[in-house]
This record gives structure tokens, C-alpha cells and sequence, in this order.
């Protein structure tokens, strides 16, 4: 993949690359699974439940496919030991960064506290004290985590790294970590081909590694698709020393889901009283803010086929379209480079997924706006419980049609994840 | 009233109030006017088209009642010469302040540049050309404003003194300008009691002289609420020393409208590029933290009657409120104190406006999640164009009930204006 491997110097897009070549090509991954079998078996990661994997596909094929809605996740969070324990240390050393308040509940919890496991599906209201249970749930890419599927009736978790991903280490470390996570991962989509897909992490902190990480991550690996969270070191992706990854999503077709962290620095004031900085507001505000500076930088006119996906029903950016039309069409200010209207790239650039946003209302609104083909179900586990998040999509008032989209179909097309047959 | 004239030190909120005794007493617009004839003639204001005056009201009453929907618009922008001036001055010293850059194309605009009038009603596309046609608008309280009312069917405009108020001034000489900006205010509406209501400005530099300029705005100007622009000198209200302003605006039964202003220094800095400080995108974030930071410091449990209005279809608040509610219910996190569920605090203390978001989907949206009767119809005048605006509201699907709700009911009971008889 010539662009990735030596990227451009001045980053002037080649539209010569044949982006037909870089598709993800379908595979039979129980045969990949065969040939990595040994492979498998001396992971490093404790193999749990082997035995059990079996069954656990069974019990989703003993529902008649009539009766059962195929359930696809897409926005699904695990960790590695590894990476745990890096943010650990950096949640030791402290500093300003916003994300550290809740890394530290989660990756650092005082020994004397006892954690709590609220009963499964249960809603989460002291989420203070629900943050000290969720490590064992990051770090399990087996049994707690299939037992939750099951349990739910959830055919695959596409999972990705969780928040902040490696984007707050130095950049080495942040490097070799984003390798052995995406390997880990793949790893684990190869042992449960049929209930796991992957979204590769990458180091933002060097662009051009971060590029060729991500050709190995969908060539090699097999992958599906990446995570970044957004902001690294305060700065984002419009910023053009990050166009070898924005180049590299697009010339390999494989779609680019921006995920939340709190606000950067340089916004994070207002943020800093009342725990505002997390889902309850920063981070839908943070990744907004950060796809706005894609639409009017011209970055999504230099990138034109890049796949972005955004959670929490879109941080609320479709309910803004309406003013961000009428504010932000093109020429609307000096200093602005976006050739469409913002409703136009979410029609040709963005998809949104429900995470944590399990509001028939708000659903309602988005297929009305943005259409139905841009919308994929999301859990959002561990942080949000998986009983209501099923219990939403199968009981929203949709269409069957619509229903089946955000269930599964839209997920299967755009992460290239195969259909049931 | 007690309270605001002697700001209680500590802040402990004093149960005893009659705040019945406070409210705002209809009266009849007419004999005041008689009475206040000479102070009228006496103005400073340029008094155009006296004579037309009685012709503008008139041309509303030749359309049968039945035919036509009453419109008072609920965010309607004025300022005054000296404020203007003194805003022109600030532009020039220069600084951080991300309002500067908009106050610049508006009020210290460069001599050599034309500035265009668009057409009325036409959808304004180059929005740095039009910022220069803006101050003569905005300095007009007579023909201008009611030609663009009159031409388009718009009964009343609530006026409020033009984002940023006087908030950017230092403290003594902004105390003077919302003191002079309220008497113009009221003689406007004075002047043309069927056109015109008003809501009061204040100096949050000195909040104890703000509560006293509040009551004054009330008690004698017989104002109809107030208006502040979010932040001030990167404050927020929730901060304890502004108390005595809420106090003052729940003591005299007077609603306040938090209207946007370009995000404070400390969330600036992703905004400082493609001109994301404005409309387009740092107003509503600055404003919906601002509401935020009420709900979850427990100030609205501190003032419970305090009725506060945004405006831009509730700065997509009403969008979030599922998540809100998940993520910010009572006891979700240490270092919050809301009593209530934000969609509670939105039941109780909060009405939007549909300045700006002239989407009847998002209206829709906005009906069906906070209910009718907290919503308000707006134009946000001069900076939105009214003719669009008023085929918004007259062609929304909406009942009939909806429709005058929104159009003027609710506006009558949050402002107490005068219901036509």
C-alpha cells in the first residue's frame, strides 16, 4: 500500500491509488482460526472457557433466525494488562489531562475500596462506585464477556480498545502498545470468529507508524475497521501532520470510529467542576467539536471517501444540522474550506451508532434526518449495561427493516463483517 | 424587596419571601405612554416615523383575527450608540476574547469595505459580509425594525440588548450602560407598548448592583425579564458570588435568558479556528455548559422557582436528555449536587426558544420531550432573517393548539405581555 508505507511528504492526495485493490476482502476465518491454532494456544492472555465456545455459539443458533433479532455491537470496549497497568502509572504521576479523573476509578481504584458488581442489566446510578467493577469486564475477551452476550441474545461485540486508548503515552511506548493490543485483539476475533469483530487502535503520536500499523491491522490482521480517541496531546485530526492515518483509513477502505475522551486542555476549564468531562457532557462536546474541525477544515474534501463513525447518537450533531446548514454552508466565513454543507458529509462521510443514547425519540429523529443506512446499534460495554441496550433497539418503534439496519445490517456493511447465512 | 436590595451575605435562601408580592403587575401600556409623552420627546433616541406608529398597529389589526396567527418573537436583538461605541473601543484594544472577532464585523468594521443589505428574507450565505449590514439594524427601535415586523406579520419583538451585553466592559462603566440601555429599553416599549416588550440587562461585574438595577428593571421600568450572555470575565453563574442575581430573578418572578456568547477563555481553544466560536458551534456549547453547570452545582435546587430561557431550540439540551438523565441522575458521581433529573430541572426551570433552528423536526423532537408549554417561538433578530422564520412557525406541523403555544401563549405567561383582547 504505497501511500501508507511512504507517505507523502506534502501530503498532496494521489488519486491515482486504486482503492478497489485495498478492500477488505471477506474471509473464512475458521480456516484462519485453523491455521493460527498454535498461534492461539500459546497467547498470552489467559484462555478461559475454550471448551465452552461451542455452546456459546449454539445457544444463539438454537433461536429460530424467524424469532431472533440478529444483534451486531459496534462500539464495545476491552483492555489489555498490559495497557491497564501503563495507564495506571500514568494516573500516578498525575497531571491536567481531564480523562485521568475516571482512569483513576477505573485503573487505579484504592485498595480498601470494595468493588461492586451491580446485578446484570441493573441501571447504573452510583457510577462512582460501578467504575471499580469494570476492569475485569475490559480485560475479559472470553467467559464474562460471551456470558453477557448470551445471556442478552448479542451475535457479536466489534470491540475496540478502550478509552483513551495509547494516545495518552509517550510515543514509543504508545507504539508497541497499539501493536500488541491489535494483535491480542485479533487473536481473540480469531478464536470467536462469529461473536467478535476488531477495531484497531494506533498511535496518533507518530503518523506515520500509526499508518502502516493500520495497513497491517486490516492486511494482516484482518481487522475491521479503527478507533482513535479523539484529541492527542490537544490536537486533532485536522491538524495535517495527522493526514497519514486520515489517508490510510481511506485509501483502505476501513471506516475510522471517533470515540470520546474529555476535552482537551485547552477547552477542559468549564469541565473540571461536577464531573462534567465524561459521558454525562465533555466527551460528546469533545467529539463533536472535533468533527465540526474536520467538516470546515476541507479535510473531508481532501479525503472525500473517509468512513468516520461517532457514537451517543452522533454527540448530538444531527439535531444541529438544521443550524450548522444555515451557519456553515460554504463561504459562510473567511477561514472556513468546507466545499459541502455539513449535512452532506454526514450523508457521504459519517455514520453515527446509538451507544449510550437508548432513546426511541432521539433515534426517531436521527433516521429522519440522516437516514436509516447511517445509524448501527452500540452497547457501549462494560460502561452501559446490556440488557436495556437490547431491550432498546428490539422494542423501538421501527420498521422491521430499519430495525434489522441498525441491528446488524449497517454494521456487516460498513465493518465488512460477514452475514449469517 | 428585601433580598436584592440588601444581598443576604451567606447566601442562605430566605423562605420567607412573598414572591407574589413581586410579580409583575399588567398595565395598561397606554396611560403610561400618556404620562411619559414628555420624557419620550425628550429622548435621545431619534424618534422616526412617530406618526407611522399608529398605521403599524393598525396594519396587524386589518387582518381578520382568524387568519392570522399572533407572532411575539422572543429573541430579538437592540443596542444602543454609547454601547456600540464603547463595544468598538474594546474590539480595538484587542485580546484572548473569542467574541471579538464577530463584534469586530459588526461594530468596528473597516471604513473601505461596502456593507451590503441582502434582500429581505433571503438566506443569508456570506454571513462575514452580512455581519456589516447588522448595526443600523440593531440600533433601530422604531422604523426599520417595525417595517421588517409589520411586512412580515410579526406582533411583538421581546428585545434584549445585543450579545454581549455590557459584560465585556470594565465594572463601573458597564453598571452605567445597563442602567442607560434599560432606560432606552423601556421607552421603546413605551413608545410602542403593542410592539415591544423588553428584557432588562444588568452588570454581573457587580452582582449586588445588579440585583438592585433587576428590581429597577421590574418594579419600575415594568420590564419583562432579563438578559444575560453566558459567561462573564470566564465566570458562570453557578458561582456563588453571582447569587444574588438569580435571587433577585426568582424573588421578582422574572424569567432570564441565558443567551449565548463565544466560549470562555478556558474551553476557547479548539474554537479558535474555522471561525467555530460562533452561531455555527461555540455559542451552543458555551451556553448548554452553562445550563449544565446550574443543574449539576445545585443551583436550581438552591433557587427552584428561578425560570430561566435559552434559546437555538435549547442549545440541543433537549437532544442529550436521555444521557443526561442516565449518566447525571442524582448521586451518579461525587462533586455534583442536583437533586433532580435534568429532564426535572428542564420540567421546571428551563423554556427554549426556537431562535435559529428553524428545523420542524427538531421542534417536533422538542414537543414531544420537554412539552409544549416550554417552548417559544423566535427570530433572533437581526441576525436571522425574520421571513423564514415566520414561514417556520406558520407552516410547522403543529395542532393549532401547538402552533399559538408556541407562537405567542407561552411567550404571554413566561413574559407577561398582554394577550390581545
Amino acid at each position: 500500500m504505497r501511500t501508507t508505507a511512504k507517505p507523502q511528504k506534502k501530503y498532496v492526495k494521489d488519486n491515482s491509488i486504486n482503492t478497489q485493490n485495498l478492500t477488505f476482502k471477506a474471509i473464512d476465518r475458521r480456516s484462519a482460526l485453523k491455521k493460527l491454532s498454535s498461534l492461539a494456544t500459546a497467547a498470552t492472555l489467559p484462555v478461559f472457557g475454550q471448551a465452552k465456545d461451542v455452546e456459546s455459539q449454539k445457544a444463539l443458533s438454537n433461536v429460530a433466525p424467524n424469532q431472533r433479532l440478529r444483534k451486531i455491537a459496534t462500539e464495545e470496549a476491552f483492555n489489555i494488562p498490559e495497557i491497564a497497568e501503563a495507564i495506571a502509572n500514568v494516573v500516578r504521576k498525575g497531571g491536567t489531562n481531564l480523562d485521568l479523573l475516571l482512569l483513576k476509578q477505573i485503573y487505579d481504584a484504592p485498595q480498601t475500596v470494595t468493588p461492586v458488581s451491580p446485578s446484570p442489566g441493573s441501571a447504573v446510578t452510583d457510577r462512582d462506585r460501578a467504575a471499580l467493577s469494570l476492569l475485569p469486564k475490559l480485560l475479559d475477551l472470553n467467559e464474562i464477556r460471551r456470558a453477557d452476550m448470551d445471556i442478552n441474545g448479542v451475535d457479536i461485540h466489534v470491540l475496540s480498545l478502550a478509552m483513551p486508548g495509547v494516545q495518552i503515552f509517550e510515543r514509543t511506548k504508545a507504539m508497541e502498545l497499539a501493536r500488541l493490543s491489535n494483535n491480542r485483539l485479533a487473536e481473540a476475533v480469531r478464536r470467536y470468529p462469529k461473536r467478535f469483530a476488531g477495531l484497531a487502535t494506533f498511535a496518533p503520536q507518530d503518523p506515520n507508524t500509526a499508518a502502516k500499523e493500520m495497513e497491517r491491522a486490516i492486511n494482516e490482521l484482518k481487522l475491521n475497521g479503527f478507533i482513535v480517541n479523539s484529541h492527542t496531546d490537544n490536537a486533532y485530526l485536522d491538524d495535517p501532520r495527522f493526514w497519514p492515518i486520515l489517508e490510510a483509513a481511506e485509501a483502505l477502505g476501513a471506516p475510522l470510529y471517533i470515540h470520546p475522551r474529555a476535552p482537551s486542555d485547552g477547552m477542559a476549564a468549564p469541565f473540571r467542576d461536577y464531573r462534567l468531562e465524561g459521558a454525562v457532557w465533555g466527551y460528546g462536546l469533545e467529539t463533536s467539536t472535533h468533527i465540526l474541525r474536520l467538516i470546515f477544515s476541507g479535510v473531508l474534501d481532501r479525503f472525500p471517501k473517509l468512513q468516520i463513525v461517532i457514537g451517543h447518537m452522533g454527540e448530538a450533531l444531527p439535531f444541529w444540522l438544521w443550524r450548522l446548514d444555515f451557519m456553515g454552508a460554504p463561504g459562510a466565513r473567511a477561514g472556513r474550506k468546507n466545499t459541502l454543507k455539513p449535512s452532506e458529509y454526514f450523508q457521504r462521510n459519517i455514520t453515527i451508532t446509538t451507544s449510550g443514547v437508548e432513546d426511541p425519540m432521539a433515534l426517531r429523529y436521527c433516521i429522519d434526518k440522516i437516514g436509516v443506512d447511517r445509524i448501527m446499534w452500540a452497547i457501549d460495554y462494560p460502561f452501559q449495561p446490556t440488557e436495556p441496550a437490547v431491550a432498546f433497539i428490539e422494542s423501538a418503534p421501527l420498521s422491521e427493516t430499519e430495525r434489522a439496519k441498525i441491528a446488524y445490517g449497517n454494521a456487516e456493511r460498513i465493518f465488512k463483517i460477514k452475514s449469517v447465512e
